[in-house]
């Protein structure tokens, strides 16, 4: 492959070099090479589908190719997570230059599979096509194994909200790469893959959670979303949050001031915030705040230390 | 919406917009909303993939975004309809520029839910990101209903080749639309919106087909696909073929020539093409060829009246 193209190696060429030696699973019944893939679910199936775009979602000089195929991967399959869903299968529509050295989609390649690995799903087929810029479309498919899919509508006031996983660290990364600068290390890997805590949807549905979302967004957005679903308000504890000597490094050299600001608006960590009767939060997840009766107001859906968020600390990631 | 734009709308507006009303069906469990959206499936689940890009797959001059909606989404089911799979579901991650009127896009989601509702799937879910071209990758997912999936490795010597469906319709729009005309009108909309053959992916299961895949590229290269997968030879029978006044009035002005090489390369019409034993093709099916032993040399995978195609008409559509 070495000094070759995509162009050279040819569509078929390139499927054939990712995936070559593709695992299996008990699910999957056909991977790729006809015309669809075919799975054997159990229980209902969950789908969710993601686009991770060159230049607007990743820079090719901050992420190499199996960061963008790890986080493309990552951030789609915890989403099944987020619904308490078991990862069965993934697909990946890759848009590519005629001109990008095949190596560059091979390594990307190599992201998807460790990443399918780490969720449990496998890779069951794509579509390699040409563009002017990288644009990466993944679609993830899960099942429910007999479980009610866990949704962001029933949280109940008296619960609180607990979450598991990472926050304000791809935020303090992104941060740092757009300033020029290529550390703290913890920070900037956390920008180029996130940290998924894979398997702990089910987890937090075996305990009986109330509701159950992916953090994309930052916490104050996505228990936003939940707020709204549940007709509840929320207001989380500012001091509950562990942050990490990296973010404070970093806030206080670039960011003027508070590392919760990347704690609480900061997106693609990909942690899970669910909501818990008090006594029912699991193992390893940590109370952040806690679910309040609603107010006719929407504006204050979720306060942190009883008050509003202030305005550059509340907008989440906006795609247009 | 008037004059809007697809950033002064903002990624829930258009969500909101695109998803209002959106029909359910039997199988749908959960829509657009929450973190993923849940079906319940009869039998094994079907997945398939397809990316359309801007000025790759399309151009916004030729094609409005109720056609790119529907040919995007038509491609992708024609897949579900060559693995005999009922179509189910149907996903959407579309990008494009900030500055993209808001009207393009409800457009586009209108030709979407369209095309679903002549396949038979709904709408469930999607990703609505910036990007500086248009590209639309769909994710279509269908069930068995307890048959086996029809692949493309079953052909046997002795079968039929039957299709249902255009050929090289679509490739003489666009050859038209190249050279900057307009007309035939026939072969310009058979170019912007395909004619899948909904439903016959079942009939050929029902009737014994061997093999089944849908012509993306031109029979003799998807035929080719099937010849190798089963280990065979096909020889078509160029007679066998419709060959439209729009297809020769084309051929005749602008292709110098023989319009059956739009039919025998032509992609993007998405018939399908089966093998069948000779008395079992089903109503509607056309024989256009037959199969035959493998011999040693897989240049000749597929002849055309007995001998080799010639180079200009065997390429199919390259990606790269």
């Amino acid at each position: 492959m070495a000094g070759r193209t995509v162009e050279e190696l040819g569509e078929f060429g390139l499927i054939d070099a990712i995936t070559a030696g593709l695992p299996g699973s008990d699910a999957l019944r056909l991977g790729p090479g006809d015309d669809a893939a075919v799975f054997t679910p159990d229980g209902d199936v969950v789908v969710s589908t993601d686009a991770m775009i060159e230049d607007v979602h990743f820079k090719k000089v901050w992420s190499g190719p199996h960061d963008v195929g790890r986080k493309a991967v990552g951030s789609a399959l915890a989403d099944l997570e987020a619904m308490a869903a078991r990862p069965v299968g993934v697909v990946v529509a890759l848009s590519c230059p005629a001109d990008t050295p095949a190596d560059w989609v091979l390594e990307f390649g190599k992201g998807v599979r460790e990443e399918c690995g780490l969720g449990g799903a496998v890779l069951m087929g794509g579509d390699v096509t040409r563009g002017e810029k990288i644009a990466v479309v993944v679609t993830v498919f899960g099942d429910m194994g007999g479980r009610p899919p866990l949704l962001r509508c029933g949280a109940q006031p008296g619960d609180v909200v607990a979450a598991v996983g990472r926050f304000g660290m791809a935020a303090a990364g992104l941060a740092v790469l757009t300033r020029g600068f290529r550390s703290p290390g913890a920070v900037v890997r956390a920008h180029r893959v996130p940290e998924v805590p894979y398997g702990q949807g089910r987890v937090a549905a075996d305990a009986g959670a109330t509701s159950l979302i992916d953090c994309s967004d930052g916490p104050l957005a996505d228990l936003g979303h939940v707020a709204r679903a549940s007709g509840v308000r929320i207001d989380l504890d500012s001091a509950a949050f562990d942050i990490g000597e990296a973010q404070k490094t970093v806030a206080a050299a670039i960011g003027g001031g508070d590392p919760l600001t990347y704690v609480l608006t900061g997106g693609d960590d990909h942690a899970l915030l669910g909501t818990f009767a008090p006594d029912a939060v699991p193992d390893g997840w940590r109370v952040i705040g806690r679910v309040l009766a609603s107010s006719a107001d929407e504006e204050d859906a979720v306060t942190v230390d009883g008050t509003a968020a202030s305005a550059e600390s509340s907008p989440g990631w906006r795609h247009f």
